[in-house]
């Protein structure tokens, strides 16, 4: 077994709604003697927030940068015109190899452009995919792969999604020969879209573990652990789990107020309904991983704050240390 | 004032998981002197079944077919091999005019290409289209067009699924000026993918309360009253729905049953679960509607049950009391 070197994850102080003061409180939270922080951003706000943490000496470096790119800023522009943003230099410093994860809650459209321009794609691999985690209710997590990073696909890119996401689910949450379903409006075989139907066949030709096609009633029930779907698709799913999760736990409010009786009830069950809402809470997971580069770029949520921050600070150390991007490499060599 | 005649509803009284005693009983329940219902089927499965029920004398009438169109038919070749089935023969009662609207559990390939084919598209009407009605934390409905019928859609289609649902929602729900969004994975205008672009150009032209893109964690939350998609995505969010609540269920029961003192307000708290429950029970609803066509034909749940179909019963007669196929006719002519 190979002795794990320290990871080193550098991280866009600037970027997000709640930027830099909770991406900042964020990494000292997670800062310890197993990683290499790197806060890339404006030096004298960070310099004068960590004053306010405790943290592992010698965890965290700061880089000092100009720029930022902000959520009004139109991809491609802000990329090449941005050079001394914090989200260019991170990108950098993963092409360099000083970093292997760089993590940032700013403007994704940005951050894929940047990620693709300047990370670099992994040889063999037609698009990277951004891949989201959702809670199901079997206690566990299924990845949605792609969730809005690629509009329109070919049918070759659903098949690289897939083995991706496998390689993911095996290694950083450990679940053995990961079972794969398409996304479909019906399970039977010659269901879908012209692209669909074609991916369907690379699916069932290929060596993983695929299940077949799956419904949208069945992603939360946790029978497949990859699901693989286009970008636009994804992120109609994704962001419908956050919405539909938050208006379900709204109403069951709503219903649980409007008698006395319930009321009660509603104390003696609080704890419930909170870990409940724990399983809904994207801070848990801390990002979307952004699958397919030369390096881990992570997409954080806009609104991160300093937990979900830190909790994608805790993603990338598993990742680095169980060596994805060697782990991909390898298996799109074979194919 | 126009008097109205009385409403005329055909229902297949063989399709679906439940058929026939659920849809017979369904029929029984929603039997008024204000409606007129032929229920299609195995006559004498029919008669003795209708024995066990009360309802107004004259109410029911009943067709006798010999063929059933099952789940595993292919669509095309059911409908038109299968000339003596309860869904062929309900859509011919359309067509000749006998009937306002024919509700059916079964297959749903063969309803909607029996459906197009048979009762005939509206002049001016490219696809009809599966709309859905989706519970929103608003404590109202949103209309979701399309939810299945058309996976692939061109700009214009989407257009007139906005214009038929707003006529829905107008005359159906009784809401004035309904706003109109169109499902994207961004709010900003210039995002998604070409259709979806081009289809905001025609929608932001158009005299419709339009009130721009609409991301998916938007849905359950009534900012649209009319939310326009294909039907890959249509279904794919209407089956999410389905699931996802289902999951939270599931998770809020489990989280409630891990403690006694949970336990015990799971218990005061019964009354507002079971109202919550109700909030997303298709049944309430009854069925999607398939908009467009010269009748109404009513897709319901193919796990129908009595109440599904009483409920679709209901809604049918609104639609024809309101005469929503001429209302449809007269706007699509004028554009």
């Amino acid at each position: 077994m190979e002795i794990s070197k320290k990871s080193v994850i550098a991280v866009d102080a600037m970027g997000g709604d709640n930027a830099p003061f909770d991406i900042i409180k964020g990494a000292a939270d997670a800062a310890s003697s197993d990683v290499k922080l790197i806060l890339i951003g404006d030096e004298k706000i960070i310099v004068s927030e960590l004053k306010k943490y405790d943290y592992p000496e010698g965890s965290i470096e700061i880089l000092n940068t100009t720029q930022v790119i902000t959520g009004e800023d139109v991809p491609t522009v802000a990329i090449k015109k941005k050079k001394d943003s914090s989200m260019v230099v991170g990108l950098n410093m993963l092409k360099e190899g000083y970093a292997g994860a760089f993590i940032s809650a700013g403007n994704t459209g940005a951050l894929l452009t940047g990620a693709t321009l300047i990370a670099g794609r992994i040889r063999g691999i037609e698009r990277p995919a951004l891949a989201g985690l959702l809670p199901n209710d079997n206690k566990t997590y299924t990845l949605l792969m792609d969730c809005g990073a690629n509009i329109d696909c070919k049918p070759s890119y659903l098949l690289q999604f897939a083995e991706v996401g496998s390689i993911y689910m095996e290694n950083v949450l450990g679940i053995k020969n990961p079972r794969v379903g398409l996304l479909n409006i019906g399970t039977e075989d010659e269901k879908g879209s012209a692209v669909v139907k074609e991916a369907f066949g690379l699916l069932k030709e290929s060596d993983l573990n695929f299940i077949g096609n799956v419904e949208a009633s069945m992603v939360s029930t946790g029978i497949a652990d990859v699901i693989v779907c286009d970008g636009f698709v994804g992120n109609i799913v994704l962001k419908h789990t956050e919405g539909l999760a938050k208006s379900i736990m709204k109403m069951v409010k709503e219903e649980l107020m409007s008698s006395k009786k319930s009321k009660i009830g509603a104390l003696l069950a609080k704890g419930a309904f909170k870990n409940l809402k724990k399983r809904f809470d994207y801070r848990e997971v801390g990002g979307a991983p952004f699958l397919g580069l030369n390096a881990l770029v992570v997409k954080a949520h806009g609104s991160s704050d300093a937990k979900a921050i830190s909790g994608a600070i805790n993603q990338c150390n598993i990742f680095i240390k169980n060596d994805i991007v060697n782990k991909i490499k390898d298996k799109i060599s074979e194919s």
